[in-house]
């Protein structure tokens, strides 16, 4: 059935959700802050600054006025990073339908609060609206998206029947979506995973094998599992899409940023200099501030996390760093679950 | 404290297990066929053949001759490949004392039975020793650890002493050694992450991008967790070293075997031509037919080996094979558990 989808940001994830959503046969209007970018799509059906070189369905119509965007709207995607959610949030709230589907599609926590990116969405929109957001997440490179190669992505909700709306909704023959009820697991996940791409990188920089890379990613997925645990996520979605999977494409893919942050942190450039060099945020090495923050707040035993954090805000060496990782007492496997591992 | 280690086989793997042991003061007696090899090790001590360019160290001692090498040694390493593991341990079971500590180190099943390695062992070693049999198992290219890079792996056995005995054994400073009862998980997980390789050489073979190699890796783990669980095993030892750790090394290495198999494969190549070309085993493609025969008597859904079954001996093109993993009805992520996943 095609719906009216309102697509709030027109990064390049927004842009490739916006494909997928007028492939599948829905009117997109899709809102953007810059005039220059809204005239593009709309005359040019191109956005060249943030999907290079990609044509997009001509369907796809932009607009700056945010009233008239979301307006009326059965469906709302918010595509915007996390640190501009509950601002966009906030200025949109008062549009918004009372039994509006509102998606979103961001990793991330708020910096300062350490909230979940739903449970501020939650704060800026009118009481029912935020028990039923929906979180689309998992391994997607937009370009790849946009250029219809097979994805596969998991929406997460405490609203069953929202989730399954918004599987229902992105759903095609080369966008594959799954759900999983666990919206806390889901959105953690997919935060705290740059902070683990952070640590590979740095590996690889330290001129490390394989093996200390596998490490990493598997004892740090371990570790965010415990954080979200302890939150209430339950353990099996990090071993999922938005987990595992995203690690994946995160961690193997040199186009990563973090990945590469990390690369040069390991080869033994400082913090500023490393910051300097790559001439954007840094998404692991905010996070890694929020992952410290919330494991000292919530007692969760993070060891990969906190000499992430020693070595970007404490001057430890990485090699000192990876030593101490290795050093450390025998333990088991799944120290989550009780003595003995059940 | 210094032991006595017998260690089976001294193909790449069983020689890098046995520096770890000599790098931990342990005494080492290396059994292996060839007597030139012996010599070899004994005089030069290199094995060329299996870690071309290693110093090993003098500490370790090899033999031809099984029942010296095995007798009164408290601790014993099966470290052959599974297709050998039940004749091998047939002609040493006679010298085993029965309070040996034994353990395992290989990834595979018996193909003809569908049985487990510690199950094998277990049926031809005397009654006390086949129930505490320990496996390790992990992320880990033998060339990386005996040149000491940072490794972990894991050991399982339904004995927890004898579990902690290993870990003891072989942990130092760059090899980490983590415990988890969970033997059924370790042993399957280590044994069917070849097939996954096979289909993300495959999917890359087809031209496609890293969100559908993290959708196969994600989902292929998946559907090894649910087979898994059916035959006993814990669902998190699958997000653990001996399943998604493994899965990585194994699956973002271009010297992998299976992901070259998969590659050649997915550009379109038949199977009998890519064999020969490979020129060795490929045990993912022999790890695909246990794989589809267990799913098939124990009544699991695995979609990707069956479609890897399908290419592979049924003349299905990897193309048609892709469609039909994306064109599946909706689902959710964790179809193992309950309704609503829960």
């Amino acid at each position: 059935m095609s719906q009216d989808v309102a697509v709030i940001g027109a990064g390049s994830w927004g842009t490739a959700l916006a494909s997928v959503l007028a492939d599948n046969g829905h009117r997109v209007n899709v809102w953007v802050r810059d005039p220059k970018l809204a005239d593009e799509v709309n005359t040019r059906h191109t956005n060249e600054k943030y999907l290079p070189g990609v044509m997009l369905s001509p369907g796809i119509r932009a607009s700056v006025d945010l009233r008239e965007v979301v307006s009326d709207k059965p469906v709302v995607l918010l595509a915007v990073p996390s640190h501009a959610m509950r601002q966009v949030t906030r200025e949109l709230a008062p549009f918004l339908r009372p039994d509006v589907l509102l998606i979103h599609a961001a990793k991330g926590f708020e910096l300062e609060s350490l909230k979940r990116m739903t449970e501020v969405i939650g704060e800026e929109v009118p009481e029912p609206i935020g028990k039923g957001v929906v979180v689309l997440t998992g391994p997607s490179h937009a370009e790849e998206v946009v250029r219809r190669s097979p994805t596969t992505v998991v929406v997460a909700s405490a609203c069953e029947d929202r989730m399954l709306r918004a599987q229902d909704l992105f759903m095609n023959a080369y966008f594959r979506v799954y759900t999983n009820p666990d919206l806390v697991g889901a959105e953690i996940a997919g935060a705290l995973k740059n902070i683990i791409a952070l640590g590979a990188g740095m590996s690889d920089g330290l001129g490390f094998g394989d093996n200390a890379k596998a490490a990493l990613l598997t004892r740090g997925l371990a570790e965010i599992t415990r954080l979200g645990i302890k939150l209430g996520a339950m353990p099996l979605t990090f071993a999922g899409l938005a987990g595992v999977g995203d690690l994946i494409v995160t961690c193997t893919s040199k186009h990563s940023r973090n990945w590469r942050a990390g690369y040069l942190l390991g080869q033994g450039k400082p913090l500023d200099e490393v910051l300097e060099q790559m001439g954007m945020v840094v998404e692991g090495v905010r996070t890694t501030k929020a992952a410290y923050a919330l494991a000292s707040r919530n007692q969760v035993d993070m060891p990969i996390a906190s000499v992430l954090y020693g070595i970007l805000f404490e001057g430890k060496s990485p090699r000192q760093g990876v030593e101490e990782l290795m050093g450390r007492g025998r333990t088991r496997e799944m120290e989550y679950l009780g003595p003995f591992g059940v």
